[in-house]
């Protein structure tokens, strides 16, 4: 029999060492979120296949890991192509089911509806060091308030989550969607083209303005119409690090290219943060800023970790994603943490669970009689009604080498107990 | 666009009542089984399709959710079967992805391990009321420990868990795949058929004494065979109540056709459960258990509700399991509550959670300025940090029927903020 002993294919076997680091971090996440008011759900791990490739999930919608239809349902010999052998796959997301959720059970949720979703999510990426093919997604998400408390809730909910997990020093960027058309609209960039336009400006941390130039110029775009955009995003670099002299600046350029109130909007989100954030967070407005899905309709965000340069959560507005299953667009704001980022961190500094509780090992000389053993098992679990952790297990023959294993373990006390009492 | 609302065929959308028992469950089952030292560990969802399909899994295997190829390992036009089709599956319990686990990081792992398993499995059954084809297993196991401290350990840490949930007057039914051997072997049954023979004997707590030999007659089996062994059945059950009376009985009865020692090894662990146990727990040594699974080698148990009158725990010993994997045989024992049964039970008695937080709503009328919003919001979270729980909204034009809803919720305080201090 050929059995085989990896786990499947960029997937991965978690150990008891990092496991208690992801349940202490699922329980932090669970009591803070839930002190705001979010609810806990669940959505099934397996979806349609007409949701999972509904054009919602973008580049992702490529990766999905399909499943075979079954019984009557499977014909191979007339299959074409893949959507005739399976009807259902793998969430790659929790945005897409939680939108499909509240479709289903609107009438039976808080209106407003707070949601806390931590699962699985899969994608079948190449595999490659670090990246999974099944990964934890953990999101928040504000359906049903169209007002900016929603991104306020999510942007303090967020930054307070991370500081309970020993984080320091972040930064909070915020830009918005609806900036981001009026710049490229007053450049003159074709208004249905400006995905991809956004595509090329998402590299600018990357590439920097030069290449993002060169990019634009590369695609087609007109000379002058990049020079434009250049040249509105250097004017509004240099009003300085104040963020309200960068919307001003702003309100008063795009006049008539963007709605009104969407600016005094975004001001509002960073004045009302700033008087109640926590310390160690600091708020930017950032031009840059694009995150990947095309669903976004408004503020968009993500938590930056200074120390580490890289990004640890990310979200936005998406008010027009629900009504594609419902038929009436309901507002809808999320903030999602990279979960297996902050787990790999917290892993990597050698963090330090708060408060576990002491672990006690009991070795047992083995041929002790039955009714001694209830005792000793009777002892063990008045210890463990204390919140002790208490390890019955046999003595082995080198009981030195055994309770050194067992140190390494994190044991700091030990018992023995001998089959006959002289031994003592 | 067309979007389906509801959850896969068999799957269903957890709401957020349900979630908190849930997760209070979850919590209660870690902190228990922890403080018997065992670890929590997971393993991917998704399996090789040769784990899967590898008749380790009985039945089961027929309800393998399939994965399909992807790329150019899919080859649809000369594709005969659905092996040429899937190289992976939704994994359909806990226990074979376990073997596998232990096979691949066995050498990081401590002996005897002590492991704790939560997770989802899925079963393409034909959909029904309350059976689901996802659904949550709870499994602890020990690998490594041959001798029945591990059995004596996993039914303590059960029955303890149990009572931890509320649950009350239960019973444990324990009986030894050795003796079921034994008992038909004595009665002249072949020793290579004992599975078809142990399939029909289970049923006798349907069917009754002589369902099962009209079943067992039908099913081809002579009748001398049949009668003997019912013969020492009605025999075994007249030696009264007592535990001992009837394993003695067995002993002397059973000389010749069981290996030494079975039977005082299945006596010790009766006494020192017996003598540790907590109350409102029973112990019964039942001749009739069989449990499904073919890989069980040893003790087999299960705890029943005597109010109930289902069974809501079952597991037993398979030490054969593992060495499939690694080529040597490493002892197992394992110990399996039924999540989602436990589940249905809470919420069908009103299950209340101990020690919910108080929970208060903030309701905040629309055109409040930013600066009073974070001040506000600054109060909710002073509140938060005392671990209760708030939840910042807007206040609705009919304000009435606003907090009846919210009070519906759970809050049972609130604070309103009005734009203009006049209105206060």
């Amino acid at each position: 029999m050929s059995l085989t002993k990896k786990p499947s294919t960029g997937m991965k076997d978690i150990l008891p060492e990092e496991m208690r680091i992801r349940d202490y971090c699922i329980s932090v996440i669970t009591k803070t979120y839930e002190s705001f008011g979010f609810s806990h759900i669940e959505t099934p791990c397996v979806e349609h296949i007409e949701n999972l490739c509904s054009n919602q999930g973008g580049e992702n919608e490529k990766l999905v890991f399909k499943i075979l239809k079954r019984g009557e349902k499977l014909n191979i010999e007339t299959a074409q192509s893949e959507n005739d052998l399976a009807d259902s796959g793998l969430r790659f997301d929790l945005t897409l089911p939680l939108a499909r959720y509240y479709s289903n059970n609107q009438a039976v949720l808080p209106a407003p509806f707070k949601a806390l979703q931590m699962g699985n999510v899969w994608r079948a990426e190449r595999p490659q060091k670090g990246r999974f093919r099944q990964f934890m997604q953990c999101d928040i998400d504000i359906l049903g308030e169209g007002t900016n408390l929603a991104e306020i809730e999510l942007i303090l909910a967020t930054t307070t989550l991370l500081s309970k997990l020993d984080f320091k020093n972040f930064r909070v960027k915020i830009n918005e969607r609806r900036i981001l058309k009026a710049m490229t609209a007053y450049a003159g960039f074709d208004e249905d083209k400006t995905d991809n336009v956004f595509v090329i400006l998402d590299k600018m941390d990357k590439i920097g303005v030069e290449g993002v130039v060169e990019d634009l110029i590369a695609n087609g775009y007109e000379k002058a119409t990049v020079d434009k955009y250049m040249e509105l995003f250097t004017e509004l670099e240099k009003q300085g690090d104040s963020i309200f002299a960068k919307l001003d600046f702003l309100n008063e350029k795009l006049n008539g290219f963007i709605e009104e109130g969407v600016i005094d909007n975004l001001k509002e989100i960073f004045e009302s943060v700033e008087a109640s954030k926590i310390a160690d967070c600091e708020l930017a407005f950032d031009p840059t800023l694009v995150r990947g899905m095309g669903y976004y309709t408004g503020p968009i965000y993500e938590i930056e970790m200074a120390e580490l340069n890289c990004s640890v959560a990310g979200g936005g507005r998406y008010d027009k994603m629900i009504g594609k299953f419902t038929g009436n667009d309901t507002p809808a704001c999320g903030f999602s943490i990279g979960f297996e980022r902050i787990i790999t961190i917290m892993l990597e500094k050698g963090f330090k669970i708060p408060g576990e509780s002491e672990k006690i090992a009991f070795l047992v000389e083995k041929g002790i009689d039955s009714k001694r053993m209830g005792e000793i098992i009777k002892e063990a679990n008045g210890l463990r009604n204390e919140g002790k952790t208490v390890l019955v297990v046999r003595m082995n023959k080198n009981k030195k080498f055994q309770k050194e294993t067992l140190t390494g373990q994190g044991y700091t006390e030990f018992k023995d107990f001998y089959a006959e009492a002289l031994k003592h």
